[in-house]
């Protein structure tokens, strides 16, 4: 009985070195290492697959290399079918997101698990297929199901990070800083009519309520930080001030020199 | 308005014409194809995009190709930003999920939406991010982060799939007020940076970049609609201009009648 971790992912026949890196570096995007070859076309190990990986080169280096799928799952306990297509098989359907749900309890309940994909050309066959549990199938579009190797992978280590999360909503809470208190914003809004007032743009008169009330929901739903409130006061200071002393200076000077 | 359809795909300074393929394909596979190029590295079109897309050919013939990423979201109302590292901004992060699920209230609503996604090695700038709404973030385990663009795009174009298989259980979708396109926001922007140039208000100069940058992602928060766009471009106006004059009249009067 293995130590608990997470799916390996199994190639099947895989033809080209590219597809295997790629695989390997979505693997480690989303945590998994264990890399399992049968029966790569073009042989192993094969220096464009490190290439392909950007780094994650841990999965290629310990890959595992295998003449028959037999062999590749022989110590794993519950293993999953990728293909495109489900055929006439009895085996249950599921999508990446129940698999990698089945998966994570198995896992935590200490099982080996491993997760199975076909070659770029042919997938799987159903001898392959008939090794698994259950088949995944990616959620494809009926006009174009032909799917990467590697995305394949990507979607289902994906999923299968999500259930290692498991409170994804936590781990990517907003990182907003806390907004601004009430008292800050009415400040800030107040300013800001003060200066639209002396600059007559609440016009007609009887409209000023509503203008104000829709420029104080705008502005609301920003959530702005107290930082940011200090900007924007700068700004409205800096509007209705600074453009306006340039002005006046020019004006000054035009009628002390009487310009016109 | 234009009529519900997937959202887009922008790619922000695309470097390898494989990469463009891969995420044209993914993109087929999950049942978007609207993509838009943002200055590729070696131009457009490129052979080997349609050679990596496998036959997902439509994508490519029909990229939009653009100089400024202002101009590729110009005709859109929500966008998020795709990128591992949420930087500092007080925009929203969301996961994939979060982001899938916002996007297809919006598609729902009749908004026209889009995914924004870096270049291979620098990812987005946060000057483009700040044209965002949001930003996506993939939950890549920390040890390994970099994520293969096709890779982004397949994991949130695989979510937005599952929110289209989803749909029926959407109803309800919320009545949203619609979003001004990106063109009018940053025509809005825009305005108020010429303003507060005139008005001096970015020093030191070399902040003006990131103050811009802040200004941006806190109204952009507002998520504001064409009224409300037109109203604070009316604020930007009054109190530049209407404030400046009624000083320069003051101004000019003082001068004239000798007042001090």
């Amino acid at each position: 009985m293995s130590a608990p971790h997470p799916p390996c992912v199994i190639l099947n026949e895989p033809q080209l070195a590219e597809n295997i890196g790629a695989a390997a570096r979505v693997m480690a995007n989303f945590g998994l290492s264990d890399l399992r070859l049968v029966r790569p076309r073009d042989g192993w190990p094969q220096e464009r697959a490190w290439a392909s990986a950007s780094g994650a080169d841990w999965p290629l280096n310990d890959a595992k290399l295998f003449d028959r799928m037999e062999d590749a799952i022989a110590d794993l306990q519950l293993v999953y079918a990728s293909t495109a297509r489900p055929r006439e098989t009895q085996l249950p359907v599921l999508t990446p997101r129940e698999a990698a749900a089945e998966l994570s309890r198995a896992v935590v309940g200490g099982l080996a698990t491993g997760l199975m994909f076909g070659g770029e050309r042919a997938g799987l066959e159903t001898a392959d297929i008939a090794l698994s549990h259950g088949i995944v199938t990616v959620p494809v579009d009926a006009r174009f199901r032909s799917l990467n190797l590697a995305q394949a992978v990507a979607v289902c280590a994906y999923e299968w990070r999500l259930t290692v999360l498991d409170r994804p909503r936590e781990a990517f809470a907003h990182n907003i800083d806390e907004p601004a208190p009430g008292e800050m914003l009415v400040g800030l809004y107040e300013h800001f009519e003060r200066e639209l007032d002396a600059a007559g743009f609440f016009h007609p008169p009887e409209k000023r309520p509503s203008m104000i009330r829709n420029l104080r929901v705008a502005l609301g739903r920003a959530r702005m930080t107290e930082q940011e409130v200090r900007t924007f006061r700068g700004v409205v200071t800096a509007l209705s001030k600074g453009r306006g002393r340039v002005l006046a200076k020019l004006a000054a000077k035009k009628a002390e020199t009487g310009d016109r």
